[in-house]
């Protein structure tokens, strides 16, 4: 059982801008869940579990999470749930603390401006695939905590230190080689693996902005052998993190 | 001006039952309807655009598309799109033929039930960007006439050959080498690059299924240095194309 105010209060974390007021977010379904928990980086603040799930949670799980587990009913998950087939369970995480950002002796990504948080959840994904470690975001950029980017990173989203900051004031700090994805820039064919390096990816539409551009020390460039005009920030991110990592 | 039964029947073709019966699909806005028109590939039997729109039309173009085209206006305009933002102009263009396929001597894409049209626009552009012409798919694939893709492939739509068919009758009959994009294969990265074979991606969530697999020459897989159990299968036919082309 729970009250009103909590169906309102996890129906808000749909928004940033309640995620940015209570420090939380949201997750859903017996795999996003069950992930999250395991991995153990975000901090476990109220799960809304059917009976079965909760029969079926490890042990040290579920001793761990104790009190904070609430067993629902259908009806009720249905209340709480974002989804359009709810599934099993729904709980509500702490937001981390992003950790500092260093550049020096490993491959970074930096997000100017990614607007769709598909784009971003693939991006999360495709980082923690390649063992890339670090994402640093501009302000604009889509939120990690976004629903979307959560359900589909899993715990990809624990597994990547993400942060939001001015990217050109970082940039300007750090002598770590910077390699921008443009349209015209140098044949990614043509670069080795490398051992330290921040790869920036622009907005979907607009690329990389003037401001980012000029901080840059190198324009990479996926070679083009067909017509295409350009190709999805993502597929981007997932060819040159292969060819450089 | 036009009938209710034209804003029926565009607003129908946003289901691929009534695209199949009519044989025509539908695409928005100033750029995709442009390059549909420029490409001259799909034969385009109406154009609802607006005064503004029309005007700026190349001669060309609107002598060629003559009586076909009419003149709407604002309110006109959002009965006939399905998009939030009605963009300038609506087009309905007749399907192409499919070409017969033929796989000797180049790179083709084989999807085995890829299921979101993201993912396919996502792919068609791809291989379009790559230079690969021919995508076969199997008939549970998501329709390349879908209005999602049809939006984000634009003219690489008309620039690739896409033909809906029984794959693995398709995959029986050739003898060009087929590689599957699996997630226990051989390491991408030791592979040279191809001048002819057969690149098979999978659905999104059960992978490429048995029967395909088994009769695929090779499994190729992305290396893995992080943790993510996945890669989008947009972004892994990215890296595999640029691995191979």
């Amino acid at each position: 059982m729970f009250s009103k105010s909590t169906v309102k209060y996890i129906q808000s974390l749909q928004h940033k801008k309640f995620r940015d007021e209570s420090n939380s977010f949201v997750a859903e379904g017996p795999k996003v869940v069950g992930e999250l928990l395991q991995a153990c980086i975000f901090n476990c603040l109220n799960i809304y579990g059917l009976q079965d799930w909760v029969a079926a949670l490890h042990p040290a799980i579920k001793k761990e999470a104790g009190g904070r587990i609430v067993i629902v009913r259908d009806f009720e998950l249905e209340k709480l749930s974002a989804l359009s087939q709810p599934n099993q369970v729904v709980a509500v995480f702490e937001k981390k603390q992003s950790a500092h950002v260093a550049f020096e002796g490993k491959i970074s990504l930096v997000l100017d401006d990614i607007q769709d948080p598909g784009n971003l959840g693939t991006i999360i994904r495709i980082a923690d695939w390649f063992g890339v470690q670090q994402i640093a975001c501009s302000l604009k950029t889509a939120d990690m905590y976004n629903p979307k980017v959560v359900q589909s990173t899993m715990a990809s989203l624990a597994r990547v230190n993400i942060v939001y900051t001015d990217i050109a004031e970082l940039l300007r700090k750090t002598a770590v080689k910077k390699y921008a994805a443009a349209l015209n820039g140098g044949d990614l064919a043509n670069h080795g693996k490398l051992a330290e390096g921040i790869v920036i990816i622009g907005n979907e539409s607009k690329g990389i902005s003037e401001k980012i551009l000029a901080l840059s020390d190198e324009k990479i460039t996926i070679p083009r052998i067909g017509e295409a005009e350009s190709l999805n920030a993502g597929v981007a991110t997932g060819i040159i993190l292969y060819a450089l990592v």
